[in-house]
């Protein structure tokens, strides 16, 4: 008897402490309020300079149907998070931001436009949390469609990375860049076959985080590429420089003869004259290695790294990426005559905020509150109610605890604590006076303030922009 | 052959033109630039407000794992997206930010936070375009937990939807009001069998659509409730007021002796002492016939509601509503000994853009342009880059035709349309005299500033915030 009794009541437990796993899916996770406040001041750093620059923003679904997605990422298709056929049409996460954006152009017939967009993408890959990879974040996108002459919107791309990378303050860095005809003018001068071309881009990609040897031994075996190419490409891939390495490598004789190096070059010209214009010249390191991983890339790609300044940080690798993809838009409506030829920039907002959470200070503040109404003792909760509801008639940042009669070094210690600047403390004396004491946090003084001019003292004191 | 050769050419057309939908998926659309700008201009009044009360901020990931979002939603977990099964876990997109707020509550241990949430929701239910009904769409949600005093936090969020109603401006409105207990306690009073609660209860709440007949007709063929219960619910339902009715229903004899009923009473009585000091009890009608579907609301409920103002307005309905959820957080953690009591309310933001969107004139702007620099004539693109460089590098907002040589006219009339308020004209002749014009854009008055003073001037003519 006993026994059943014991197990039964086992069982009971069991179901009424029915086991829910308390946790975010695999991969993914909340941002609680210290971190969302570093990242919307970091964002909002980000918006202005692409407000600064004209640009609109636009909102996509979170899914697309799924064709829109296939044939567009290569092998990295098989990362696509589908959703489950519950009838109706297949759906699929989107999988960046720049596919939804040409499917969009194309949908709506634009011919020009100059948008930004920020928000999540998801990819079922191995999640490397240490290195700061989930399967659901950020993305931070800007782009220019539209026929324009060559290289104008390129440079003020490259102009962006710049501009975004200064306001954000992480230090020193530098932007690769390259053109995508370039590279398969390099491979066509070293004797790889076309339909190589790609399959060798994605080795050669590997050069800043791998050494020639094992890059040289995976063209080898795996992509089954012949050694002389690989003994003519290794030179080149070795190069980098500003624009003195660049007209060395204009007078190549090899490159000199070769349609795709020249086209390039026209291109690269163009865009060293206009970023030296933009005065961002010293922080471009034109570099053969730089292939990236995206097919879609037809011109000029570009790449900004952080510089390592021996303070032992984070190496977060690339924090802005992009080129100029022309023929994207066109793959939604091949039948559409007039191309929408696009080159675009994608922050990596994921690497920068690591960055500054591992910097930021403990005093981050995650809310704005200015002002805590204080009951110096009990009985005046519909006292501190009504001069709240004063404060935020005129516009203050206000709270108080809701608690009918809290203790008064609780209250000031909330304030300290939340680095709240000011508290205005009633009593029953003050009050019968017409007065209210107000209190600075930080220094713990205290002034007496009519009733009559807190709202002006206070305006004065917080400047509050009413 | 011709017919075969005309038949191979038609396939071949067939697959180059291989067909894409060029849609979104059912039930959700893409937001343009103007839809953007409004919307975005909507969340900023709305967060002000928040941020007035003290909130912080959180993210969430947009799936949750299946089973957090299992028992939460009754009969409209039908409704949820799942994702495919593609190995690993079991998931869903989130259907509410409630759930996954008190997921995180439960998860991450935090006994009191007061945090808004606005991103996106996804309800695989029959879209109603022309009602503005979407399967993906924005949330915005402030909720309040922890252990307070009683009403405390309840009254200031329904002073918060009358500030942010007010704020956006969209005319006048009520904010309707009850009490979970007091419904079961009318109920009780009534005859209704306790199980029978919430089945009678989503009833009722049809009643703001519905005449009574048709509610009546339902409860009894579907619900299975008696006749004589109905006719003791009848009047109650038909009742509706401000303080006056309340003090009058709270002596209702059989009321009076119910004990779900006086708590009620009780909460609904400091309510209204604290809705008065915050000046908005003329919002509210207590309202007998309002109960909203969701199960978890344990206490005061409430929904704001635009009143029609005869200029034949889009009649939104609800534009805001919330209430008091004690055990949500509980059912997360259920060996946690301390509760985590919660009230909030959700902005019906989407109900909000659709009234902006029909009332918004055509000259929304969409992006933030200051100053648009012009060549007047051949030649000048390179001077045109140098000195939007310095724009840039002083803070303003500063765009070009990205063409080499645009016609000036082409260029004007940009502005124009875009409602730029200055163009910056270079001409040979100025520059060589140092100087370029000014163009007041609405004006058409032009004037002539040295490149000296251009920054100077521009700073004080846009009182650019620098």
């Amino acid at each position: 008897m006993e026994k059943t009794g014991a197990k039964s009541k086992e069982n009971h437990r069991g179901i009424s402490n029915q086991h829910i796993a308390l946790k975010t899916p695999k991969g993914t996770r909340d941002h609680g309020p210290k971190a969302t406040a570093i990242r919307q001041r970091l964002l909002d750093q980000v918006v202005r300079v692409f407000r600064k620059h004209g640009a609109v923003t636009i909102d996509t679904p979170v899914f697309e149907l799924k064709e829109v997605l296939t044939g567009k990422y290569g092998d990295d298709s098989k990362l696509i998070y589908d959703l489950k056929d519950q009838g109706g049409e297949l759906l699929a996460l989107r999988y960046d931001l720049t596919v939804p954006f040409a499917r969009y152009v194309s949908m709506n017939n634009i011919s020009n436009i100059k948008r930004y967009h920020i928000a999540k993408v998801y990819r079922r890959d191995n999640p490397q949390i240490t290195l700061g990879r989930y399967r659901e974040f950020y993305q931070c996108d800007f782009d220019i469609a539209g026929m324009y002459d060559p290289m104008l919107p390129d440079a003020e791309c490259v102009k962006i990375v710049c501009e975004i990378l200064n306001e954000v303050g992480v230090g020193e860095f530098m932007v690769r860049l390259n053109h995508r005809k370039l590279l398969d003018g390099m491979l066509e001068v070293c004797g790889v076959p076309a339909k190589m071309f790609r399959a060798v881009c994605s080795s050669i990609d590997k050069l800043d985080k791998t050494p020639w040897d094992e890059v040289r031994r995976e063209m080898i075996e795996q992509k089954g590429l012949d050694r002389e190419s690989i003994d003519r490409i290794s030179p080149y891939v070795a190069m980098k420089g500003g624009l003195d390495f660049f007209k060395q490598l204009t007078e190549d004789e090899q490159l000199k003869a070769n349609a795709n190096a020249c086209e390039a070059f026209e291109d690269l010209r163009l865009l060293f004259e206009y970023c030296e214009i933009f005065k961002i010249s010293n922080r471009i390191s034109f570099d053969l290695s730089l292939a990236r991983g995206l097919d879609y890339y037809t011109g000029v790609i570009y790449e900004a790294v952080l510089l390592n300044d021996d303070r032992n940080e984070l190496s977060v690798g690339s924090v802005a990426g992009g080129g100029r993809y022309d023929n994207l838009v066109g793959m939604f409506n091949p039948k559409r005559k007039q191309q929408v030829p696009c080159v675009g920039v994608s922050i990596g907002v994921e690497r920068l905020f690591s960055v500054l959470e591992t910097r930021a200070v403990d005093q981050i503040r995650t809310n704005e509150t200015e002002l805590y109404v204080v009951s110096a003792h009990k009985g005046l909760h519909l006292r501190r109610l009504a001069i709240l509801n004063q404060l935020w008639t005129a516009g203050f940042k206000a709270e108080h605890s809701y608690k009918r009669n809290p203790k008064l070094l609780a209250q000031l210690q909330h304030c300290e604590e939340n680095q709240i600047p000011y508290a205005i403390i009633l009593g029953e004396g003050e009050l019968s006076r017409g007065v209210v004491k107000l209190r600075d946090i930080s220094s713990r003084k205290e002034v007496e303030v009519t009733l009559d001019t807190l709202i002006e003292e206070l305006r004065c004191r917080l400047s509050t922009e009413l």
